[in-house]
């Protein structure tokens, strides 16, 4: 077992990651202040975890929310189902909200955390790889809004993060790989020698492997942990850690929430910002191909939808929150494991990679 | 013009209070970091001040939303107008939103502001006395629950506050005795000199006399500041500024939302804790009727509403914020002057009080 401390001053917490961590209080129950806790899950994790941790918890007054599972129902309606419930058991202001779920379900739980009665304390338990190392750090909660994604929200940090990786041997391939394109990530943006032990250990992780994935996560957590620790409110060096999300986002609203997975997305957005960095003279055609193979190693996507146009793209990513003074600004790399965010750029390159032909990239690697 | 100070670390604000203030963008412009401003108000105060505030900020992109008027919309389907308003009109994360308007309109605008893209800018433009001395200063935002009010919120910050006291000329005598209401509340709690100028000055007040109120407005905005700055997410001292509202909320919980107006509520709520900490032997009965005489004066209702039972209000009681352990907890009063929060008295007083006759109480004044 592992531990690594997100130092945010008074709002810092521990990030626990080890095998088998789910039924064992003693890594909740210091961080659970009063007597009430509400467990909030979805439909696909309740019948795996609930009763487990509900049974670790048995010295607290424990209820539940389960929610549909799904991007698709990251909106106010779910949200509510919350509240509902906690107002239903008449949880006060001292109860503690558990996430034990995917990314939807720690933004939602913990956004739901944020605004009841103002605030109440919140614990993370992400049982994805993709919330392990993403949505789980960082204090990012929120929902979706028709016009566009994670609109309404609040940068909440939990009081702990318990991730326990037996929790990836029931998680579909599909969202392992998912999770690994946030894995990748982490080298690109900040952290190259990362790129060629995942290079050497892509099998594995792909494998499930308990102690590759341990080692993956803990050096993601920490990546993150280290960006979130400099910039918390994200009005800098933060937004690194959105390589690949303005085109990502853009594919996810026009494909509607769900149908792509948000790593799916994230993985077609990245190889699209190598592309743009490739063509601004920054990185160098081998290395774009480099992490495009990587990433499909992972299991991964590296094509965007061919139905999008660019005109579609544009559309979407004008209200993505990385917009300032109506200008598009993007995560690009200026080499290989150092990200920037910028909005100089001629607006040409950017036209000529929403208009690249990805699929002929793809088959030439 | 006087200027007051929020003392909040890096979460300070001024608050501006005088008379003609809403014209003069000097007030604005310093606190409006990007170009994009959504004033946020209601139909009853936009043919009133919406142009004229719009005017004053021409040297910005100002759009608006206008929300029905009054408590019963204080609701997140009332709360998506306003997002969809930032959203359509591709507001970024560098907007500025007005709340112009009253308690209703602040609480949603700064609560919008709060969630929209996770935090953008927010300035209050409160037109009422009741959020020019209560809901405008300490950052309290939020929406109400069919289950409970506020109950669905955050505690966020204005860059400013403009106190308009002129707008107090178009507000209706009801709004101003349940503005009046708060206004007492202060000396009740921690201002006893501010008592006997009140008494004095009550029916100048009542008369919207602008130099009355510009005094008591700043007094009062005084004191909340000083509470506030010493306990500015409501671990402690902050809960006395809710004498009266534990047994006000169940008041209007039990009425329906906006039946009563909320300082209509909590001045019956106040004579309720006044007549409890009568029977606890803290106050006099003499201090009581004095508090109550001076409430009447204000043109406020001073007796509950009759049909409500104890039980009605013990339970609305138990799911109120304040709650601790399942204890409730009350804002009571040691001395005229000086409140007290606690749950540390016998049941049966409370029962008591919640059973006396206030009826007969208002007649012997």
């Amino acid at each position: 077992m592992q531990t690594l401390h997100v130092n945010l001053g008074d709002r810092s917490y521990p990030i626990y990651i080890g095998d088998a961590l789910l039924d064992r209080a003693e890594f909740f129950a210091p961080h659970i202040a009063g007597r009430q806790v509400m467990i909030v899950t979805n439909e696909t994790v309740a019948p795996l975890y609930l009763s487990k941790l509900t049974a670790a918890l048995s010295a607290f007054d424990v209820a539940s929310v389960v929610l549909p599972d799904g991007e698709a129902f990251k909106n106010w309606e779910t949200l509510q189902l919350i509240f509902d419930g906690l107002l239903s058991a008449r949880h006060e202001r001292g109860t503690t909200v558990i996430a034990l779920g995917g990314g939807v379900v720690g933004d939602m739980a913990g956004f739901a955390a944020a605004c009841y009665q103002r605030g109440v304390d919140f614990i993370q338990v992400p049982t994805t790889l993709l919330s392990q190392v993403d949505s789980s750090v960082g204090g990012k909660t929120g929902i979706n809004h028709p016009l566009g994604k994670n609109m309404v929200g609040a940068f909440y940090q939990p009081k702990a993060v318990v991730i326990d990786t037996s929790s990836l041997l029931t998680l579909p391939p599909r969202e392992l790989s998912a999770g690994l394109a946030e894995v990748i990530k982490y080298g690109l943006i900040c952290d190259e020698p990362f790129l060629a032990w995942l290079e050497a250990h892509i099998d594995a992780l792909c494998a499930v492997d308990q102690v590759a994935l341990s080692a993956a996560i803990e050096r993601s957590c920490a990546a993150k942990a280290r960006v979130v620790g400099v910039d918390e409110r994200e009005s800098g060096l933060r937004a690194i850690l959105n390589l690949g999300h303005t085109f990502g986002h853009a594919i996810e609203t026009h494909q509607g929430y769900g149908v792509w997975l948000h790593g799916e997305a994230v993985a077609a957005g990245t190889v699209m910002a190598l592309e743009m960095s490739r063509r601004l003279g920054w990185i160098t055609a081998e290395e774009r191909d480099r992490a495009m193979r990587l990433l499909r190693r992972a299991g991964l996507r590296i094509v965007p939808p061919t139905d999008m146009t660019p005109d579609d793209f544009l559309r979407y990513m004008a209200v993505d929150k990385k917009v300032q003074g109506g200008r598009v600004r993007l995560v690009l790399l200026r080499q290989m494991g150092d990200a920037v965010v910028t909005g100089d750029f001629p607006h040409e390159i950017l036209n000529a990679t929403l208009a690249a032909d990805y699929q002929a990239l793809a088959e030439q690697l």
